[in-house]
């Protein structure tokens, strides 16, 4: 369960999570070892846990990583959602920021509110967020759709940072509706078949997961001709 | 089940809402007799409806209203969301808005992007969401806590349309921490504490809703009173 | 919001509610004076409510009913679910009982065991679960398919109070497949659906509720005579 | 993530269940390889997955096993809920059985009517739902609980097949009363803290899992004297 991505500046994210906390210290371990500059620490999942099971696992994984450790924070696949009173325990013992991938901008704001210690980044977990993220302060995102779309995700990046909002605003419209497409099926799927309209084959992912079944690809296909204008830079 | 709110520019808005079809056409001519000059019409709540039964319910009170009619989409209080597809349906008909009360600002900007008729609004029914709906492209707000805080909500609206982002967020972050008081107790009560605070004292809500009691009643005094710099303007 | 239903032995128990208490206090008057032996008192609904506060909507209710009164909890449609603790307080100051339409037997059966005072009623409010409690000690149940088919209904009840556990099941198996029929369409317009093809012409529900559509009529109808044999006794 | 569980007749049956098919299909050959009479496989778990690619994962699964294969469903821990169709697909290429982990009665009950096979299995996954589930006609139960109450636990089964009701429903409440007992913490924690006061020492749980706090347990211990004449049989 480790996903590897280039961030804008060249510095390796490697995500690690595991349901254990054994596991998940193999794949910190592991990853740095192979050279990440930053872990994103998933909550356990599959159980459910309290707030103090779920603090001394991520101590845990601090104090063996050598490298700056953010929590990514996605109760949709977790179950286990992270309080910004955990992400302030947290804090003081060394983490460097939290992944939002909430999915509710106003939990993240009540994080950017709530979190005690100067210097904690949130970084937004969806580019369909980006922009209500910036306006508040947030200055970074961690985006699926990048994958696919690295250049229309660097542009809307670039807006949201700066004074152009009517820039920055179409720019996100774009986002959302290349992001419709994105759920045409599957996301992961999905986004490999979109890929692949681009000319780039990364193959389709690992089982459970299924490639994209014909008539879906055809309806993305089509999609992405149609829209070339919002993503072709 | 009406409430009167009287807008910026001193235009009246009655919310209407009912059970019954039969009895909101009630509550609409007798808001319109009494001098609405727009409709927000809450879908009718208790049972769970198809859209059909939506699309007839708000069709019968457009047909019925000489005023501009908006939706009130609150599925919080109804259960009953309103898709982009029925706004679609209705605005075909004559429906003028929206009143977005959904708390998930992605379901604002789906309703946005995929409303097809030119001149509909969105209006975003929550303070918490008001900025980045306005960097999307929400023009208005109907705002809980400006029936406290009015100057408060005022400065933020017009920070939202202008070009200074880096004064809206402080704007924005102040009414977040003002609306973390105003969720001390249930919020009407609440609100009308804060008012009793400010030196209006509007009554207590009808039954069965409580007034504060004494504690959470000293917690907010407490609240304002440490918060005065953010909301006294 | 009235609904009447005649109970098995001639009692009549009206269900009253309302979104305020003022309402509802009215309904309660008006149901007693029109004969009902026994009230259903739904929470207040469209706002979601304190535990405090519906002890005192409901209290004002015992006091000014001289006849019993049960709460009839239903979170589905209300909002507002009902606590084991809240019934032991109220049936300290007079409750006769609950119907528990939770549609989670596990909180059925909690309240169950979480009633302190001796002859508190537990009544089912579905006959999707009856046989389920029954055998842990319920002794009646209002069902909605009792408006369509209450000769199956008191079938079903007196097995289920009886000894031939296999007759229960195979009755309740029937109930249950005669349900899936009833959730063809919205339940209560399907219900008046399979009334009318019973020869009973109810007409159809009060508007936002719908007519049947002719397709499902007609899937219903087809229903309906595929499973005689289950429900024709 | 493998659970070990010995079966009332003296089966092995083994739980398999990972995030990737791969990772799952290790299990298993595992599993067969140290004796399993059967296997209960969980669906895989963090991503949610379509109908489509659960059917082909369960399929590689049994097609894999010698042994007979259950699938485990418990939508709460994994995300992936299994339907009725789904069982009926799998059935016809060689599923033996289901665990119903939904903890929803009404969704066991639909998926012992529309199960179209005859012999596939329905073991009802929670002693909180085993007589309502044997009343209806399962006739086997995976209980948390026999870990701690292995006696209690066969005295209800035992009943629960029989004829008494009223004997049955005296344990159901038994098993009841101790199951909240066994949420005065995390379960699995409090569960070995159970054990532990039985005088079997199992040791605490793997990492994130915490053991009891020493006020947890006291109350538990506390709980445990209080209710010996239930439990101790």
């Amino acid at each position: 369960v480790v996903a590897a991505q280039l961030a804008g500046h060249g510095q390796l994210v490697v995500h690690v999570g595991a349901a254990t906390l054994r596991d998940c210290l193999r794949l910190v371990e592991h990853a740095v070892k192979h050279g990440a500059h930053a872990l994103g620490a998933i909550p356990p999942y599959y159980y459910h846990y309290e707030e103090e099971a779920l603090f001394q696992y991520f101590r845990a994984i601090i104090e063996a990583s050598p490298v700056p450790v953010y929590v990514y924070d996605n109760p949709g696949t977790t179950g286990n959602p992270i309080s910004p009173e955990l992400v302030n325990r947290l804090a003081a013992i060394g983490l460097h920021g939290v992944k939002d991938s909430s999915f509710d901008i106003s939990k993240t704001y009540a994080l950017m509110r709530k979190i005690t210690k100067q210097g904690i980044d949130v970084v937004i977990g969806s580019e369909s967020l980006l922009l209500p993220a910036y306006v508040m302060g947030a200055q970074a995102c961690i985006a699926g759709l990048a994958n696919v779309l690295p250049e229309l995700l660097q542009s809307l990046n670039a807006a949201a940072r700066g004074t152009d909002m009517q820039r920055a605003r179409e720019l996100q419209t774009r986002v959302l509706k290349m992001r419709d497409i994105l759920h045409y099926g599957p996301s992961i799927p999905t986004a490999l078949a979109m890929l692949k309209l681009r000319g780039f084959d990364a193959g389709w992912p690992r089982r459970p997961m299924l490639p994209l079944p014909e008539e879906t690809f055809s309806k993305v296909k089509h999609a992405m001709e149609e829209t070339r204008s919002l993503w072709s830079l």
